[in-house]
């Protein structure tokens, strides 16, 4: 195994950080590899916010579910899936773009989420720990607000950053499945819900009933109200494109 | 700059290949890699397909805007978004999850894109060049078939991968916007209409009028079949999913 999947396997999540700030240099680095992230058409579909003001921080601290720590993170980071720049581009060289489409929207999303995992893996190279930050799906409304993002611009996905505390260093990476129930040749391969069930076995606590566990997760995480608010926000989120080429 | 965050710099698209097959030793570690990368909630919300069949990949080589590299490549990835495996595995634990809405939808297709990423970043390390093909969001019904994905399965992100050709490596890498255009503080900074057609002239040959680069590449991009087909595909897609949480 070379360093950097070493680096790749070695990674995760750290939702604690000294008081030691992200450097100048440390940021510019981590913000340069997510811009050299490869992008569709070479179009670069989104723009990165730094959060430094701390009243914002604290805002979204609430509005992304309630999470504290993202209050005090050192590097605070939104990425935003950015359709405007190239529609208005287009508008003010007399072009005729068509509106903005879903479709454009969900490869923006992708090329966005691309761009924050090249962020991530900088950041890691850099010792650094890093958390994605879903929440950042709920409330769109709140979080367009805060961000001052005007429409086909959309907060998507976030990044918090810092140097991890001796705790988190010592966390184990959670489990993840065995490839052969992820990865299948030539065609997806459906499989009934018992197995499906049986799959996330390595997942559960051994010391947990496997049916008991699966329907506390459900509760708490799918049923969740996060989870609801998520779907409601992303369905606004989606209004705002067009569902077919004008 | 340490040797990973130069390997992100470096990184570019490679559509030609030579013969040479990837081994199945690097076709591991670059799925290996994949399925290590953060995952909301450690759920891994997709699924990863190789195609090897040389007639499902001339299909899709058609079906993703008729792009013969595809069926050509030694190494083809389909990543899938996958809502399917925790929504079966919880009926079969007898909870009772709500449908899959489309938030589920959003936060899987960046679970889904960033393990892609940490494929494409371990290709890189291993000295393979690889390609997006956003066009696996285009006709989805027929992606759907060809994969064999049931509902709530997803075709949503592509790669090809293979050892570049001579020519492949000496290309030189599109260049991306300064940060300051891509990079804001605190706010989103929208800028009028002129101003973002100026920021994308690093992007246009030296040798173009600025505008009239613009309107081709809206044309040739924006406005082409295949990226209205997109919204249709991307609105197809998104009605699978609940708008509302049940």
């Amino acid at each position: 195994m070379n360093e950097t999947i070493a680096q790749l396997h070695e990674r995760r999540s750290a939702r604690a950080y000294t008081d030691e700030p992200v450097s100048a240099a440390d940021e510019r680095a981590i913000l340069e590899a997510a811009c050299q992230a490869p992008t569709a058409g070479n179009q670069q579909l989104y723009s990165i916010v730094v959060v430094r003001d701390q009243a914002e921080k604290d805002e979204l601290a609430v509005t992304c579910d309630n999470q504290p720590f993202i209050a005090t993170a050192p590097l605070v980071l939104v990425f935003c899936v950015d359709v405007r720049r190239w529609h208005q581009a287009f508008l003010a060289a007399d072009a005729v773009p068509r509106e903005p489409g879903v479709g454009d929207f969900l490869l923006a999303l992708e090329d966005t989420a691309i761009a924050a995992q090249n962020a991530v893996v900088a950041a890691h190279s850099l010792g650094l720990g890093s958390c994605y930050i879903g929440d950042i799906l709920e409330r769109r409304e709140e979080q367009a607000r805060i961000l001052g993002c005007p429409r086909y611009v959309v907060p998507a996905v976030m990044l918090v950053i810092g140097h991890p505390t001796e705790g988190q260093l010592r966390r184990v990476k959670p489990v993840r499945l065995p490839l052969e129930d992820i990865v299948f040749e030539n065609r997806y391969e459906t499989r009934d819900a018992d197995r499906l069930l049986e799959d996330l076995r390595p997942k559960a606590p051994a010391s947990r009933d496997l049916a008991d566990w699966a329907c506390a997760f459900c509760e708490r995480k799918w049923n969740s109200d996060f989870s609801r608010e998520m779907t409601r926000s992303a369905a606004a989120i989606l209004a705002d494109f067009a569902t077919e080429a004008s």
